[in-house]
């Protein structure tokens, strides 16, 4: 397959929003909905940045909410392009959270998003490879495939005994 | 154990919206964030409704997006807690969308999500047992175990090896 | 006249909303700006499984606010064609608020819409009469020719002495 | 009764605005709930400003959308009190719409709401009497009386026979 | 040059906002992003009065914020435009709030935008001259042109030996 | 005087934000106010990474719109410390919209904000010292002292014969 390949740090995006009282609940957090709207964008940007096509979001795959995040905090989200099939891509985010003395940037969050691309009538159209150059990036790029199979898995579109490379995990 | 329990009928909710301009992405059609946004809303009501405390979102498991939603549609979600854990409960949300004509409600997603009940200090408080009384329920409640295996695994904080349940699976 | 019917139950739409900080005037409370347009879109649901058709509001007859609305509780919106008059449509919405600790839902406001079915160039199109089939439905149909003709005095389109459903009442 | 007295032009409040994408519903026309939360805004304005306390929304006793209003239109919201009871005062607001050639302001909608003043408890608390000092003030002045016990009946909280003033109009 | 000319009272704009919750920043004061887009509307609102054509904005030339507005406050925006020159014009914004016992209007900001017309392509388009008819009017119409100079150089489309009415300034 | 200082690459803040229909003019281009929404932002980010403060905006300096952007342009707004002045910090936007096919970033605007720290009081606190390490960084930190004496002329705060700086420009 000689389609053609770009460097994962291509997609690379970055955005930090401010904790204003319009984004929290009533516990004065980081309301999930609108973290998960950020994150959404976020991810669209990666992906666009990789294939330049319109992307539309098809799943997400997963989203871990470890630490609560404050009114006033300084919520950086850090996205890139971790790999991608025929015409659908899987986008990490990475959440961190500014200590207001330090500067320093906490982890506290981080999500699996997949998109597709799409041509102006909504069909898939193929994306490039997406090539690691770093290890944090392979070792995104060779999970993906498992996690693949998993959202397939719930989605009822793949059956368990197909799913070849998450089996290995198991056994 | 006897810790009370509840039917699963009672964490129902509902809620119907109407896609606006304000909700839309550049291709006109509902933007996936702010699906994910209504989701989480919707999802909390359910939580909240099974166990009578204050719930946070922790995880988002999986959300397929299987067909656009358009402009002017109406959305309607339906969501209920699937089985307790702890303090933990799964989610499920039933989004369909409207046929203008007949009214007859189409699906076009789901979403899976998982709520933690919280005491006024933040810290995790047990809920009561979620019963399944029908069919679809007793099928979401039987594969809960599964699911949170699998969110263990993905947020490293279980082995695949440990992962009991989900090796039957592949077995 | 054989105009087609549908029974009042065809229209009945529920949504849930959480009052989150953003939904807040500065007392805390639900701010009544945006009820109103939570009402609006409840009806407009309403009114358009009653006809089937687009749906614009032409006029708000009543709303009454009787209990402060307060942040982080769980508002459910009931609406229901209450009848039907050529093309215009009477809507009621039934406002509840949950108790967190019982789950009942305790009813503190009531609303009342006029919406008109249009076709795509804005002109008004007949609609199915309503049919109520039980007591509470029937009050309210039997009530709506009197608030009509209140409406249509207010609106300076109809004179007190023209309104014969209106003086009924009084005599 | 001697309780101090306050011209109805003290209330006056005026505010335009324009009609954003944001604003519309799905024909392009001004969302009807955004339009009643601008009237509430509008009207809660001029409450404050005849009885300098806070103030909240009551009833909407009537609002008349005549003529849809475009993207890109601008707005313009005038309010005042028109009649004080005890501690509610009735607040009328005059839509218009401005002819984007000649300038001309255009009449397009009006509506009555109704709000109380409260202290920090959110007990009611006496307002001045409002006094007209032209015809328009006057005319709406002298209605107030008949709508106060319109929506009296209507929210069950006045007896059809004990409606004097409202009787007359039909007599 | 025999342009037609308007005098300024016309373009005189007036707009009052009430801070919500949803306005604020971390401090519970009036969020500063929030203001600008305020001024804004009220300017683009005074530009198109003055030319009765579609304006956009092409810059900020100052605002100052003199003092903290807390949530609650009343907040009233006048606008009018200053000075012409050919297809562009100078927007000046008071900002006062509203003193809760006396009513009493307080100045806090004043603010300065330029706007330029434009046809349905984007070009621009000539606008009137702007006539003062009183003192402070007048001032602002004298100040504008080194104003105009100052943008210019900031902007680097104009060197500052050529700005003739700058230099008098510091001579 | 040695207070501390600070690099200015360590005040670096980016984000993309992607323009939703909701970010609209009615020309279907980004809306100005909302823009100047998100500068505020970033800019307010860029200064408190600077001192490590709560910070508010005192002053917008200038900021031009250039080109328009459309929607569903990517925008990358990036903010940095250019000089502080005892307890204020003027910092510098620059706005890029991504070429969609390419990639590159084209500019588009630029804006120049002024910032305060404050303690939880709202009373000014010293700032550590802004220093440039790079030719641009260098230009805009010279050019620093005049914008401020031309702030303090519009806010007429200082007489155009003390500013000093600015007189040279012109000499």
């Amino acid at each position: 397959m000689n389609r053609a390949s770009r460097p994962i740090s291509d997609s690379y995006s970055e955005t930090t929003h401010v904790v204003l009282p319009n984004d929290t609940n009533t516990l004065g957090n980081l309301f999930g909905g609108r973290l998960l709207q950020w994150l959404d964008i976020s991810c669209a940007i990666s992906a666009h940045r990789h294939c330049k096509r319109t992307v539309v979001t098809v799943a997400v795959n997963h989203v871990g909410f470890d630490r609560p995040i404050k009114l006033g905090d300084f919520v950086t989200i850090r996205s890139h392009v971790s790999r991608a099939f025929g015409s659908s891509m899987e986008v990490w985010s990475d959440v961190s959270v500014e200590d207001q003395v330090t500067g320093e940037k906490i982890p506290c969050n981080s999500a699996i998003y997949t998109f597709v691309a799409v041509d102006h009538a909504g069909r898939p159209m193929q994306v490039p490879e997406a090539e690691p150059t770093n290890d944090e990036e392979r070792r995104r790029y060779d999970g993906a495939l498992r996690r693949r199979q998993l959202r397939l898995i719930l989605s009822n579109k793949m059956k368990p005994e197909e799913a070849t490379e998450l089996k290995k995990l198991f056994s």
